[in-house]
């Protein structure tokens, strides 16, 4: 048995391959990027236009069921799945994420994977990274003090001040500024009103960058963004204010895709990362589109589970970028399975074959889903150390029965190794050709429409209620012609329901919309269901009083 | 005549050399530095241990006459002198503050010298560069965040909350968050109080930066902010906090100096920006001391006029980062000498010889200050298109009388080939040796006979008063041993005196310290007299609004 090691020490002691050899890897071209340190790069987006007329590689969304406390590991598992696919000799890039640097001050836990499936160099991710969360803080932050200085300089537009939707960021945890009055002190202040900061992974501007198709569509995007309300409530948007030239600017390095490698030194573009609740969760379409000429096969994941992270893959990510996904690997652990099935945190070390049995319910369900949008299934079982045989045995049983191909992971005891099974499972389903992607609902259907296809087809629940507010929105989207956007839930991760306690498979359930927010730049609406928090808070012993760094360098506490 | 130009017109047509070839001319070795992209590298604090038993290169500090509306062309000198010392043969290495993004959107004009002395690529220098300031504003406000937390967790501390005099920051314009109250909505918003943002480089933590001379010193300053008083009054730090281990992590690519080039590819370190009123005012030690292992000569600057840049550069950088200048540029312009002599600004363009000699006293008192400090002046004559002959003669005839070396510079308009003859004279007075560098004070001497020192000697006033609460404050700093530390004034920039309105040689006043502000972290008290403006609003045409990049690369109106 190995010497147990944290995530920290397995990436401090890894042997990274300098940038340009992964570049290289790549085939990329001396003018296709620009180094960021020795093993952070950025590719060019005009490598698209040089690459225009090479074949696409084949997309494979990595997913899970509902997460759980228990951690199912899906980022670990894309990792690994990456490393696996090329040690079994397919040319094969990773997409993800970029991590939100807050968070990490506040829990321990990073978020480029773990154990030997990582991407590296994990302490630049988890913290500024090459800039593209600051660039989009600045410019979130930028609109905001234009916006302030226009009703100060007079207002011209008429913007009513108490109708300002456009919110402050910054990438923080910070539960003092939930809720703010800024303006104060007299002239001298500006002009009252109140206001808040959500964290930076909530700005409409991260779901415009991950949404853009070219820079002009990133201006373009910019420009429609919904900003306030004038007292006759018209919409006012940030081409009215004339800022979609320098909010452009401000993210002319950030809409670059970001090259870095796993810890097997697998090609990884990491960019982007909106929440997957307000926002589609995904890292953005460039990335993807990127990997797939450089990769004859690109691995990529959708935030939380298949309800919410797939369905905006599917419904919204891959519709805007003619994306057409091959396979989706569903990643489903014992310890998760069990929980769903109704036991507690604590419970989850001795084996339960009966839990285990009730939990199937929910991977069944998010097996539906992705099958209903015409896609194949691979189950992934990610081994956690107490899983009994018997339970990955039935797992495995559960999925021969009903024809679900499915393979175990131990990617992260072993790396890639741990997930050539998994590998070949994946690469011999897309080898069949089955896929025939279609996303659930038309554009052109109601706002009605669209949400309880959602619901009834992802859920499975009954359908879906409005408040009156909502009803209200409904109406006055309909006259704005909004309502040819796509949906963008914002529900809790932890049940196919609104209600965060209701796991395994609720049916009996309608979700609630109590209203919506016109996300306009980004081009979807969201409906809002429960609370959805989007700027966090510090725990009472925050991980950042624990980091540290020694002057030799060495990096303590971050995960 | 050449055809008129913008900067980014000049900028944009200019041939940079690689960066690494700029790395070779310095002769870094490879693990001395990263890049950042094609033209910008970070080069390791570690190489300062390497080049330990290298001798030190001559530093030479470019300072003005007070600011004025017509402008005195003074980072632009820094630049043009920089390449004219490597035109005549002298390995020069040029050392520069950071850009602030934020008044970029404001007015028009970026902060890398101008015409044909620039420093490049100016649109990453006056936007993100290499994410230093984002660092910055990430480590302050994640203190916020942390003492925020700390309250609202049961304040083990007993921090008062009215007493909180850290504040938060942003690199913005945004006259709105001046004054705010944060923690409102309920318990699930924190715990209700006042407090503002200012802008990045007015934060402690940029001051710190720039004074910090290794990453010990660096944490060990972090550790000594103070950040709060409790009910008891007692001051409240970082490491009361043990927060320095997170904030210097966030600093750990910061702390690093930046290279880059001019247009005609003299090397210049371009690191840190802290304001010149309530901080300092200059670029970092550690990037300082590195340029002079690096070159021969080394050619800095400090922000506003001597009064305020040179006097903070000699009183606290210096002697904290043990510097020792060889020789001081005073740049001064017929235009500004003119406003000094009582001219209005539309009244430049005509020669007025009558104007001119009335504002020579404002050069003289400059002068008198840097031999006060035991240092040798080179008065630098900026040169633009409206100055008469006759006018330019008159102040190099003064020069002549009273035997203060002077030279012609001509370096916007001709890049370093305008300025030959002043480097020639810079060489010639360091050649001669007859630099004594002292600081004007003891750091053993009281607040009060530190600050009169300053007034008197620097600023030719007649001494310093105090209201109430300043007294009282003087009597707590001594209580906790802070009266050792240097004095920091926040003056205005405009007079030698606190009004602003009062030019040329103004004698007959004393200067009102109506407040201190410890600033125990960087290790200065901060004298403020006056109001002294932390966050900038943007005016009622922001540049920001002008500005746009196309899908080409192109960037416009950005300067």
């Amino acid at each position: 048995m190995k010497e147990f090691k944290t995530d920290v020490d397995i990436a401090q002691q890894a042997t990274l391959l300098p940038i340009e050899n992964i570049a290289a890897q790549l085939d990329l071209e001396k003018d296709d990027w620009e180094p960021y340190g020795r093993y952070k790069a950025k590719i060019s987006i005009h490598t698209l236009d040089r690459l225009h007329d090479q074949a696409d590689g084949n997309l494979i969304l990595v997913t899970s069921i509902n997460p759980t406390p228990a951690g199912e590991g899906k980022s670990t598992v894309t990792v690994g799945l990456g490393q696996a696919m090329n040690r079994i000799g397919k040319k094969t890039v990773i997409a993800l994420r970029e991590p939100s640097l807050g968070p990490n001050m506040g829990l321990k836990g990073g978020a480029a994977g773990g154990g030997y499936s990582q991407v590296v160099p994990m302490d630049d991710l988890n913290l500024h990274f090459t800039g593209d969360f600051h660039a989009i803080t600045t410019a979130n932050n930028t609109l905001s003090s234009i916006i302030d200085n226009h009703i100060y300089q007079g207002n011209d537009l008429n913007i009513d001040q108490r109708r300002i939707v456009w919110k402050r960021a910054l990438d923080l945890n910070d539960r003092a500024l939930r809720q703010i009055v800024v303006g104060l002190g007299g002239p001298f202040g500006g002009v009252p009103r109140e206001d808040s900061f959500q964290i930076t992974v909530a700005s409409e501007i991260m779901a415009i960058l991950c949404l853009a198709t070219d820079m002009d569509d990133l201006k373009a995007r910019l420009s429609r963004i919904v900003v306030a309300y004038t007292y006759d409530k018209t919409p006012v948007t940030v081409s009215d204010l004339n800022a979609q030239g320098a909010l452009t600017l401000l993210l002319k390095d950030a809409i670059h895709p970001n090259l870095v490698q796993t810890l097997e030194n697998t090609p990884a573009l990491v960019h982007g990362g909106p929440f997957a609740n307000i926002a589609h969760g995904c890292n953005s379409i460039l990335a993807t589109k990127l990997a797939l000429k450089l990769g004859d096969y690109v691995v990529t994941e959708a935030g939380f589970g298949a309800d919410l992270g797939a369905e905006k893959f599917l419904n919204i990510k891959s519709r805007v970028g003619h994306l057409s996904p091959k396979a989706v690997v569903i990643v489903a652990t014992v310890r998760a399975l069990k929980m769903h099935g109704g036991l507690q945190k604590n419970e989850l070390d001795q084996g339960n074959l009966v839990a285990l049995k009730h939990g199937m319910t929910n991977l069944q369900r998010h097996i539906e889903t992705i099958q209903s949008f015409g896609l194949p299934v691979i189950v992934a079982i990610n081994r956690f150390t107490a899983d009994t045989d018997e339970e990955v045995h039935f797992i495995n049983q559960w999925c021969k029965e009903n024809n679900y191909p499915s393979a175990l992971a131990t990617v992260w005891a072993d790396g890639g190794a741990g997930g050539e099974e998994l590998a070949r499972t994946v690469v011999d389903v897309i080898n069949q050709g089955d896929a025939q992607f279609k996303p659930i609902y038309s554009l052109e259907e109601s706002i009605e429409t669209k949400l309880n296809k959602i619901v009834t087809q992802v859920y499975g629940g009954q359908g879906v209620s409005f408040s009156e507010k909502a009803l209200k929105q409904i109406k006055e989207f309909n006259q704005c012609g909004w309502d040819k956007l796509p949906i963008c839930v914002a529900k809790t991760q932890y049940s196919l329901s609104d209600d965060p306690s209701r796991l395994g498979r609720p049916k009996d359930f309608t979700i609630h919309v109590r209203e919506f927010h016109a996300s306009i730049g980004a081009g979807f609406l969201v409906a809002l269901t429960g609370n959805i928090m989007t700027m966090p808070g510090l725990p009472k012993e925050p991980a950042a009083l624990k980091m540290d760094i020694l002057s030799d360098g060495t990096i303590k506490g971050l995960f």
